[in-house]
């Protein structure tokens, strides 16, 4: 089911370097410094439900998918909003498997398929293609195999030899599950990422609650900017205490502000009073990520921004199912004059690590790879969620290479939520920069010593410095 | 002058792979599901009056580029404003054929070369490419061989072997050509397409006349907004009763709204009584476009968007010689936030086609892979207009294929005006997508025996579900 | 280090054919209508001071990927603001050299390495890539060689093979290197262009002064608008005299108005007078673009438009170090709208040709093509700046083709002020072209003898048409 050469050119002298460069790193560990697995599977090591809950029922990928050809989200036990944890709803699992199974030629051509196929073949030894057919085998061998051993979440961890994983965690969780895992003696490293969306979008679902718990925690006066801007020192001190290395920051847009001190401090009163004029939750944020990234400088935590994303575009799934359905949209997204006052504040710092993420590919070559290419705290983030695909990373080596080069760049993030697709998206990411750096050997732009420390830098060495593991 | 493996990879197994799919459905029957050929062509079987008169004077992707290097218009006889029917103005189109002979060379790289060339060659046996040398021989081939009963429209058709052409005609148009060819018991299956944008669109020429014959047409008082739309409802039920299947609608923008009834209402009055205020007209296309929605909803026809287009750029051209003169002009076009007012409303319905196509390739993997990969109703239309070439097809599939898959798409549209070009250019499509497909099983990103099935699928499978043909 | 058949498709029929091609045009020479070398160095034929003077410090490709990784512009001895000349400031220029030396890796994959290894290897003779382990070699090789008579500037320009090169002048430049060029005998064609942006654009460093400077050149009375204008137009006169063919006008946006007389004349005033309105910088540079189109009209000089570069973005680099300093970012650039005023009043114009660049690269396929595809003055400059790479070309090949044609494209610019870098920026430029006609050939897209005439079209002949040279 899986080719030992897929993702490579198909033919001649790129696909020949291709595959030696490739056979250099394809068994080095995994690094995944950003993604949104739950930390409570490695505190708790408990078995996964059943091959629905596993792998379609907490996957937008998939049930995207199968949603847009006219198949309710309902009938695969998709969670509804307001019910607690990823159960399904009156739905018997393996006749949501089955139309999942029967559908399954919609994925033709996308990275989901890639993705499923890798762990379908790799993990439970399939070697025939999923469909209507063998759908109830399939199930049965899947369901089978959760039950052992060999597939609690710390042996997949170990088994997938990954040598660090990140989480995403908001501000003001306490991260009783990564001390947990700290406490339990497992050598596995899980550290948490530093989130504080919800305590900067004023429009974020139970944001005042959020500021009110945020004071609690810090025992500071969040009532007032500089008691709220240490609240938030004080939670990075102790994300950090935990093992994150960097923070993330989820915004509409790259909108960055630099107030006065006096002007930032009113408008975060009218925030906290919830008695915005118009503008205000956008110029809040805006602002904010010009504090946190001083906060970043001060306490070297690497910063992620990931612009760009329409959240919930669908009101009909979103009051049903919630946020996180695949009705998130991506839309264009400037960077250039938005970035500005963030980057004339801090941009030339040393000390700090400031990494970009899009969803709008058109700002690789005209926005993106030139800042990146000048400002010593910029790096870009690898292509991300819609474009974390064979062709969008290709699109992104492309456009992002020649003015950026490949040392402003951080290597892989899966970015998952789906534990198993981690080797195969981190082996795509592998073989799809193998491909790359063979075409530019096959044409003569780069030697091949060159290619070969280059897809250590970009699969090892660049990721870890980025993110300081 | 054809090479039989144009357009396929030029070498390895990717190459191998193409041929082969191609090979399936190089015959298969036309499906033509939008275009702009003239019905009266098939009820009339008249022959065409010159080979200038057929290929030149009526196709602006020839003569805006012989414009673009200096050649008149008036050189070439393009049909003027005011004058009727499409007879050139004083020129002797033998005259006007030699400026295009000596002039072929311009379109070297160009889709418009492949096309002519392909009817050059299939039609009239050419085997030398056409020059300034070959001009006279060439036009006394091909005026000879229009005056055969083999080159009659419809004889055309049926050695195209087209199984269906739709035609897209104004709301208020009588559609007597289509009831002619109905009645004349010819088989070929010509539909018509409802167009109603000179009835939605305020500053389309003759706005209030088209309104007062849309009233006339249908008995309905169209000095309010539901007599209007009830007038709508009528012209509708009337092309659906003569095959039509689809509606096509070419806006500036995607912009919908959802109004209140009675906002929409008054809207509707400032409109009719020409007493529009600032953004009325941009305003009331967007609330149509959700009430016509609301209708295909209704009667099942399926919704098409054009949208991004600047029409009649260039003033002199403009009032010399009308609309459709090749200066019409593509712009940056939103989707995300334009349609989201008519997809909270009916993008969930299970009854609801809606296809979307653009003049803005960065929309591809941004905007309309995400939407259509997740709305039930929305389905990518193939790459348009000046996209419509092999280069803008294959941009098309690498970009929109990893989000959307290849079941949110609906085959070949050849929207076109120039009725020898069809067989051309549904070859150029096929030839594009063996030749992507291809690829991907060469890469091992596909299974050979799911890309047999897809060449089937974007080739006849996709065209008949989404248009219901 | 340099191979033969470097840029070229690595395998297959298109690389046999993209040698063949190459073959016929690789010792072509150079026509460069478009940079930014000194006429100093031809005018005083002095030797270069060192290698670090001659390639580090003037070239901002160079300094900004050194200082994105934290290397600062102070160590490298980059010129300062307010420093004269390329001096660099208390840097032994042999450390500096090290540290670029230490730091080339960082350049893999992008052109300036192409066009560094081109250098080195064609001109010094060197065979090892440059590193921390060869600095001192390749320093004291190229140090040595600048000291003899072969690496004087006008022995390089002949050994270039340079048929013409066109410099960058202010318009209130006394072009007294170019004359002392021309009463010195030496053949060399080097020739000006008439830019002049610091009297249109009122937010440019000494703006005032330099409208003085232009009433004092040509005694005409810069306070009032018709004045001005002809201040432009005898400046443009004497640019002509002195060789110029062409015009250049480097704006933040390709907006463009026309406005009646009396109004400009006003937006005039107020822009002298320093009392303008908000908009009016703007606008008045709109206005001047079609005022300048219309000297075109008249006296025959190539317009050439550059729009889209936000200057200076880093205000700590400008601060310090001034103007082109690697920290001007591109921005999304809209052409369609923003053309049209001037296209609508001279784009009809038999004897003007007005040549378009962007840094946005999503307007190629989108705006710029169909422009120049209908236009009959509008030609579109070769992929720009960030976008002048292996990949940049091809993707504007690949962009623009199907829709302007090759016929209204202008060949190549190489835009440099790296003296050493033109001859290699002009072969990758070859290479790619031929790389890109010979896969349209492989591909049975374009017959072979038609790519025979159009690589010399590419490489010469449209290059001298567009700038009449």
């Amino acid at each position: 089911m899986l080719h030992e050469h897929r993702l490579f050119p198909a033919d001649g002298a790129a696909r020949a370097i291709a595959v030696k460069l490739y056979e250099t790193i394809k068994d080095a560990p995994i690094i995944s410094p950003h993604g949104h697995t739950d930390p409570q599977w490695f505190a708790e090591n408990k078995p996964f439900a059943n091959p629905t809950a596993l792998f379609l029922q907490p996957d937008h990928y998939i049930f995207r998918m199968l949603y847009s050809q006219g198949i309710s989200l309902e009938s695969l036990g998709v969670p509804q909003a307001g019910v607690k944890g990823d159960a399904s709803v009156g739905v018997d699992p393996r006749e949501a498997w089955r139309i999942f199974a029967k559908n399954y030629f919609l994925f033709r051509g996308t990275p989901t398929r890639l993705w499923l196929d890798h762990s379908f073949s790799t993990l439970f030894g399939f070697t025939e293609r999923l469909s209507e057919k063998n759908a109830d085998e399939y199930y049965e061998t899947i369901d089978k195999a959760l039950k052992t051993p060999e597939f609690l979440p710390r042996a997949l961890f170990e088994q997938f030899n990954i040598e660090v994983l990140a989480t995403t965690d908001a501000a003001t969780d306490p991260l009783k599950f990564h001390a947990q895992i700290k406490e339990s003696g497992w050598k596995g490293r899980v550290v948490p990422t530093f989130r504080p969306d919800s305590v900067v979008d004023a429009e974020f679902i139970g944001f005042k609650e959020n500021l009110q718990k945020l004071g609690e925690m810090t025992g500071e006066d969040v009532s007032n900017f500089k008691g709220y801007l240490n609240a938030l020192r004080s939670r990075r001190a102790f994300f950090k205490s935990m093992g994150a290395t960097a923070t993330d920051h989820g915004h509409l847009t790259a909108m960055t502000a630099d107030l006065p001190a006096d002007e930032a401090g009113r408008l975060y009163e009218r925030v906290f009073a919830g008695k915005m004029q118009a503008g205000d939750v956008e110029l809040f944020q805006a602002q904010m990520l010009t504090e946190l990234a001083g906060m970043s400088v001060e306490d070297g935590l690497t910063m992620q921004l990931h612009p760009g994303s329409v959240r919930n575009h669908n009101l009909n799934v979103y009051e049903k199912f919630g946020r996180d359905k695949g009705a998130d949209i991506p839309s264009p997204t400037e960077y250039v004059r938005s970035l500005r006052p963030l980057l004339n504040k801090y941009g030339n710092e040393a000390n700090f690590t400031f990494i970009l993420f899009t969803l709008d590919e058109t700002s690789y070559s005209r926005e993106l790879a030139p800042l990146a290419g000048h400002y010593p705290c910029l790096r870009l983030g690898p292509s991300w969620w819609f474009h974390d695909s064979p062709e969008g990373m290709m699109r992104f080596r492309e456009q992002a290479t020649e003015t950026a080069g490949f040392y402003n760049t951080v290597g892989f993030n899966d970015d998952t939520r789906a534990l198993l697709s981690i080797p195969a998206r981190h082996d795509v990411a592998r073989r799809v920069d193998a491909a790359f750096l063979g075409r530019l050997v096959a044409e003569h732009r780069l030697d091949e010593d060159e290619a070969f420390e280059l897809i250590q830098d970009l699969t090892v060495n660049l990721v870890k410095k980025a993110y300081r593991l």
